[in-house]
């Protein structure tokens, strides 16, 4: 075959890998042990030349070639005998910095760093678009799943109009246990932490943290605009009870934690999103009702695809390496190429606030049982025109509660009658707010 | 912001469109209508410059400017004012000279065309390969789904082992219906066809043809692999029973129609590899069996990046039409790059023949109740060392039917017991055989 005439890519690829923690030892050691399988495969000698880590004198139990160790990291970004940098360090700083100079030295850069990401995406962009280099960061947003790529370039012809997105497996692994065992949120968190799925502190997976990081990514490579975490409103999974997803299961829903990112008005020029991270009660007839365990599924609604979704292992040393290989790959194509690399034009997203969104909710509030509450607490709904499609009560006396869902409302409206409900004499608590997504379009003429 | 400095990708890209039949017009459609909107999502204006048809008198409905219509589509080919060429129509020739043509001249070219890409792959690919330009044809597999680009550039380090597909909407319409409703294959294909799910002549779907053009392509992109159309071992829906589907059910499996692409020994310097279509019992709780009506899923098993899904619509004019613009975006991005593109080294591939393949297999067996039946039919299991797990007895007398499920066996001994069972006195008639796929690792050590 001529497949050699024209390739101005070199064979032999040199890396740079900084960070060696889960992630960037099971990439060093899918590179350094299968590098003949994917030289077959590729038609590339992948190399990791150099290895920056924190902290030099730790044992790092399999590795080999002990001596490209160092523990200098801007000196692995300035080799020259580095051609693309793997940043796997995570991380604000050093992370940024070493990024920035390797994209101003022409290096392309491969990374993982969602953080860094959902926080400083725009100028790094920027940094890359006007140095020519890919920035890649197919592992940053859901593990193995190949979603960034095909959002970016498979999709990017497409009104993409919402992505509702399982992007944290330790929330769904969670409120999996809660649903298929009734188990309540503590004892379902402590079984994720005791199998590792779940850090000893958990407050960045369950407080909806990670998820917002990627909440920000999703929606800047799917509508290409600069959303940072920042923009993310955000709810967490810690008051969520086991008497709620029992009442998800009888009106026919699962309880997910999303991450929502929607393009409000895409007809005009500077478009208009929302994106959130928040419980989520969804049908269970939608696809992803169905994803179980610490798996991640992102669904996406193309205006001309139709409904698409992908599936797969969002986190994990050796599939969050896999994705960084593809990218490592796809970066090592673009050695050599002269003319630069299209780069879609960026928008400055307008951010719809939560407050102006419209939604269905579920809503559970502990009562006393008098005669004329469910009155009382009926005219505050009315008040602030959220009109409720069912209602039922469960307990009796001191343990009543009711359970609300209603239509289409906006949410500033739900929240003011929250507020007001709190202030009536027979309300005991207000306890879950959940919102449905997923079935907005059969609710398209609310009663 | 800086995006313009280094951009050498003309900002007009101008397509020529061979073919204007439902992908064609829905494409010619999402095009003309929101140019302006790719243009402000992506940075590119495209547009339709020429267009060629099989017959210039047909009225084309909407289409403006019909100007641009030919029926010479070698010119639109070699028109200097076309940029990139759209191939959609389908079929072999003339697809494959205008194909083939279009490179030659350094134009890329995408097409959905997969009955010519299964039959001469190798050949457009060598082509493409030596003409340095891109042949994408990410609609010819699973339409909307953005799973050829995942499989050749996000997947292309990992280590493939299989890819289990459903990748034709007829044939999974028409087994849904079966499943869900109770109704006999002729029933259901008779809906199919009222609701423009099968075609009036719905051989390529039901015998499985259309699936086998996709298996050859999947195994080709998994496996940088030259198989075509005719190394994939075919079996279509036509003979399953309602029976089989209830069968299937009590045993806790659906019967798909599947593609399986599958690496036997990836250690080695040329991939023995194994390509099949015929339908398969999937366990319920494989994330396969949940793919009901007329949708699309591929399965993929890697390596490092574990279990894959990626589900969507795989056929229809606009989501075909939305793969296309994906591809057309992704080509004209290479326009104006020097140096040539990187392709992975292909290899002739090793097939291996269904015979020596090994799988778990349902049997169904009508036979007259006679005393001593089912020990005579057992006893040919045995002699061809094929391993019984259940057997189970429904209906008596002369409408006995014996349901067996085995063991691991090997494809040439089940069809040498096959043979043998169909020329017992008291077998009437040896019918379905659906092998089970998708929990063969549970069957490691068959008893």
């Amino acid at each position: 075959m001529s497949r050699d005439v024209r390739r101005a890519v070199p064979h032999v690829v040199r890396l740079g890998l900084l960070g060696l923690g889960s992630v960037g030892a099971a990439f060093a050691e899918l590179v350094d042990d299968d590098h003949e399988g994917i030289d077959r495969r590729v038609g590339l000698k992948l190399e990791i030349t150099r290895i920056a880590v924190h902290d030099t004198t730790k044992s790092r139990g399999k590795l080999r070639r002990l001596e490209r160790i160092t523990g200098d990291a801007a000196a692995v970004v300035s080799d020259p005998e580095v051609d693309v940098v793997v940043e796997l360090v995570g991380g604000i700083e050093p992370a940024r910095s070493l990024i920035l100079a390797a994209l101003r030295a022409g290096k392309p850069v491969v990374t993982a760093n969602k953080e860094l990401l959902a926080q400083d995406g725009p100028e790094l962009f920027a940094v890359a678009e006007s140095a020519g280099r890919p920035l890649l960061f197919e592992a940053a947003v859901a593990g193995a799943i190949p979603l960034v790529r095909a959002l970016r370039v498979s999709l990017v012809g497409e009104r993409v109009r919402r992505i509702l997105g399982i992007v944290n497996g330790t929330t769904n692994y969670i409120l999996s246990e809660m649903s298929e065992k009734g188990v309540s949120y503590a004892s379902a968190l402590e079984t994720a932490q005791r199998l590792g799925y779940a850090e000893r502190n958990p407050s960045a997976d369950v407080g909806g943290h990670d998820a917002a990081a990627k909440a920000a990514i999703l929606a800047s490579i799917a509508f290409s605009a600069d959303v940072v975490a920042t923009d993310v409103y955000r709810e967490g999974i810690e008051a969520i009870e086991t008497a709620d997803i029992e009442f998800a299961h009888r009106l026919g829903y699962e309880v997910k934690l999303l991450a929502i990112a929607e393009q409000l008005d895409a007809e005009e020029g500077s478009p208009m999103i929302a994106v959130r991270v928040h419980p989520a009660m969804v049908p269970v007839e939608h696809p992803l009702a169905t994803i179980r365990g610490p798996f991640n599924a992102v669904f996406v609604e193309g205006d001309s695809a139709g409904e698409l979704m992908l599936f797969g292992r969002g986190a994990g040393g050796r599939p969050t390496a896999s994705a960084v290989l593809g990218d490592v790959i796809d970066a090592a194509g673009s050695l050599g190429l002269e003319g630069g690399l299209r780069f879609a034009p960026r928008h400055r997203a307008e951010i719809r606030p939560i407050g102006e969104l419209r939604a269905q909710y579920y809503v559970a509030i502990d009562v006393s049982d008098r005669p004329g509450v469910l009155a009382a607490v009926a005219a505050v709904f009315g008040q602030h025109n959220v009109s409720v499609r069912s209602m039922e009560q469960v307990g009796l006396g001191d343990e009543a509660r009711l359970v609300f869902i209603t239509h289409l409302a906006r949410e500033s409206d739900l929240q003011a009658t929250l507020g007001d409900l709190a202030r009536l004499d027979a309300v005991r608590r207000v306890g879950g707010l959940i919102r449905v997504v997923g079935q907005e379009r059969e609710e398209a003429t609310p009663a």
